[in-house]
This record gives structure tokens, C-alpha cells and sequence, in this order.
């Protein structure tokens, strides 16, 4: 990779999570460096760029605090901190706009460059399952938030007092026949038939809608809900990326 | 209601929830005393006794801790306390019976009473939502276990750095358009399309299937349920009737 001029097609993306950060680095419409670390400090992520890497661009999205430090670290950049009043490639509804999520912004921009022109939802799964709705002519309208499959768990267990903390393993069955059954078939088979109902919603609503699934828990479900959906793991940084090109280029 | 006597047809039923307790008295098939306390202690549930009551059979049931203390200040009585090795009018599958909550049992039971014959589906709507088959034949077969509406937005709140503390109220939209709204579409809409879903595999492999849905949360749902649901809020008191008279008749 080729670094070191600011006059360059490269652009650094980073998503600051609340436990996990990805980093990437686009050349052009290409990613050419994508990296997570968990529990990230400042240092930490300035370590996982190359040597004298100055990027044309850069943008910084945090749903866990000040991204300020690790602005600071990574480098002098042409930075967009992304926040509320962030220019976007789509027209914000939302009536709360001051409270909307960075990265449920920045997976309706990756949704809306992945499928311009179509009514779009995007399900996110992650400590919460975000659903957002976003219409053909590029107008957001809002969503859902409901909690993600490892909070499920975590919430059984910590709100009740007997049911055990599990983990989320693959399960082919309906009936729970013993009480960790239970659980699983409660939390898994009850994020799919929620997700699969809010999906029929919709879809009852908007015929040509396109359903897009992202996160680090869609593994899960991907093969198991009803409807065609679209699969992608990183719609955040693809969204983020999208975001810092449209500020780039205004 | 005449007391005093131990030959007589009152029986006691104690059920002792997380943060509440349930008191009935039963002469015959009929409910004459109904009470609920919050955070009670044994002296405060003695005080919804009539004075010089003596049932010809009391039964509690906890899912909170040892019972002990509360059937020693309600009275000196023919006591079951309801466990997993308990006989019951049904037939238990559960490969983890020492697990399965005295709750669950209870529903069961009391489900089975009301639909002797049916395949079941009971549907409890407390801190968890459960879900427990039991088919015609009277064998139960077990179920599942989700986050309750309450345990939901508790979630939400607890396990991310940003989301408010909500409480439940009636909705009528899909798309939060305000991270207040989007919480309560995720958290409601979010229980009645998975509500609804199961409810939809069990028809499936069940089409004579009835469906009952109790528990405190059922008044969000009763109305808003896609099938036909048979709704009774106090079925675990009804349960524990059961059970105490199988027992006192074997």
C-alpha cells in the first residue's frame, strides 16, 4: 500500500464500538486494510495503520464516549467526527435526530449506496437488534431497537434468580426439554420468529422492500429467516465510508 | 366464609413470585379470598388471612427462596411445597426436572385443568416469558424461555451506554420515528411478532392446538395476538389448585 502523500485516493474509516473497533482503509472503492481490535486504546489503534500513512480523508463514528483521544493518535487527518448535524447522503425524519445511534446512521448510508432507489431495512445485530427504514427516495423514517442475542442471555440471567448465563450455540428444535433448551430456544428461535414477523410488516407495508442484514450476531440467523435478505457484515464501515465521501466531495 | 374447622372445603394457595405474592383461598371450586402483595413478608401475608382460619390443605410455591418462614407464620396446616419431585396430574418429560420452574409447573397444571384433552401452548408474561407444551395426552413436554416486557427495556437500558429506561405503553406505529419510540416498537412489536411466531410453528405441528396466555404483561398483548387465545391472568394460582387437590385425593 502506497502512503505518505496526502494527495492520494486513500481513506480511513473508523468505527469505535462499545466493546470493539474496526478500523479500515479504502483505495478508491477498494478496502485494502480492515482490522478489529477489542477493548481498543488510542495507541492501540495507531499501531494497527502503516508507518507515515496520511489518508485524503477520515472519519471517526464513536457510540462509546469522546473519539477526541483517538483522533489525536491516529494522526492529523482531514477528520469528520460523525455526529448528529454530519451532512448525510439521505434525508433524516427522525424526530430525534440528536439521539440517533452514528452507527444506525451510517448503516442506512451503507444500505442506501448498496441499493439506491429502493425502500430498504436494515436489521443490525449487535448488543441490540436495530432496525431502520429508509424508502426509495432516500427519506429515513426511524425504526426499532430490541435487545441483541448475547443481552438476551445476559438479561435472563441477571434479572431472574435461577435461570444460568448461556452462550448462544445452534439449535434445531422448538421444545426446550431442559431448562438451558429453554433458554436457547427462547432467545434464538425468539430473535428469529420476531425478526422473521417485523420483516412480514414491512414487507406487508412496501412489496419491493429489500431486507439487509448486518452484525456480528446475523451469523445466527442468516440462513434461518423466511425472506430473501442481503447478508453483509460490515455495513457500518461500508456506510461510514459513504458518509466521509459525500462530505469529501460536497 | 366460615373458619375454624380443619373438616371443610377451603384450600390454600400461596404463590410466591420475585417481587410479589399471590394469596387465594379456594371453597370448593370457588375463589373466595384473591390477594396480592408486593415485597411481602410472612407476618404481612398471615394479615390477609381470615382470623382462626385453618384450610383442610394449603400448598405454596416459590420461585424466590426457601417458603419455609411463610408456612410457619400462616399457619400450622396440611402443607405441600410444591418441588420437582412433587406428584403431579400430568406427566413430566423435562430431562431437567429439578430445574423446571415451580412457576412453569403450575401453569401447566392449571392449564390442563381448564382444556383436560388439548394440546397446549400456555404462554406466562412476567419477568420471563414462557412458553410450555403439554400435549393431549397430558404429557408435558417443555418449552422456552425469553426476556419479559419489563426485562426488555431493563436490558436496553442496562446493557448499552446510551438508551433510556422505559416503561411500557400502548403503541400503534412499526416505525419509531424518536429513540423513545424505536425502543418501544423493538420492545413491543418486538413480543408480539415473536409471540405471534411461535404461536404459528406450534399451529403447525399442532393445528388443534389451544393456545392460553397469562401472567402480569398479558393485558399489553391479549387484543393484539394474531390467533384465537384463551387469556386468564391468575392460571398459576389455578395450577397450584390442581396440584394441592391431586395431591390431598391420592
Amino acid at each position: 500500500m502506497n502512503s505518505g502523500l496526502q494527495d492520494n485516493s486513500f481513506r480511513l474509516i473508523v468505527d469505535l464500538g462499545n466493546t470493539r473497533a474496526k478500523l479500515a482503509v479504502y483505495e478508491g472503492g477498494r478496502v485494502v486494510l480492515l482490522e478489529t481490535a477489542e477493548n481498543p486504546d488510542p495507541e492501540k489503534l495507531k499501531a494497527l495503520l502503516p508507518e507515515q500513512f496520511i489518508p485524503s480523508g477520515a472519519i471517526i463514528s464513536s457510540v462509546a464516549g469522546d473519539p477526541g483521544p483517538y483522533m489525536k493518535a491516529l494522526g492529523n487527518f482531514r477528520w469528520i467526527n460523525l455526529d448528529y448535524d454530519t451532512p448525510l447522503p439521505f434525508t433524516n425524519h427522525y424526530l430525534s435526530p440528536e439521539t440517533l445511534g452514528r452507527d444506525r446512521i451510517a448503516l442506512v448510508a451503507g444500505a442506501r449506496h448498496l441499493f439506491p432507489g429502493s425502500d430498504l431495512l436494515v436489521i443490525d445485530m449487535g448488543t441490540a437488534i436495530t432496525f431502520d427504514f429508509i424508502n426509495g427516495q432516500g427519506e429515513y423514517k426511524g425504526g426499532a431497537i430490541s435487545p441483541g442475542l448475547t443481552t438476551r442471555f445476559r438479561a435472563l440471567h441477571n434479572f431472574t434468580k435461577r435461570l444460568p448465563l448461556l452462550n448462544p450455540v445452534e439449535i434445531n428444535y422448538l421444545t426446550g426439554r431442559t431448562t438451558d433448551e429453554s433458554i436457547l430456544s427462547g432467545v434464538i428461535n425468539g430473535i428469529r420468529a420476531e425478526t422473521d414477523g417485523i420483516i412480514e410488516e414491512y414487507l406487508h407495508l412496501y412489496p419491493q422492500l429489500k431486507i439487509i442484514l448486518s452484525g456480528g450476531d446475523m451469523f445466527y440467523f442468516e440462513k434461518k429467516l423466511k425472506n430473501n435478505i442481503f447478508a453483509t457484515p460490515n455495513l457500518v464501515i461500508t456506510g461510514l465510508k459513504q458518509i466521509l465521501d459525500y462530505n469529501l466531495e460536497k
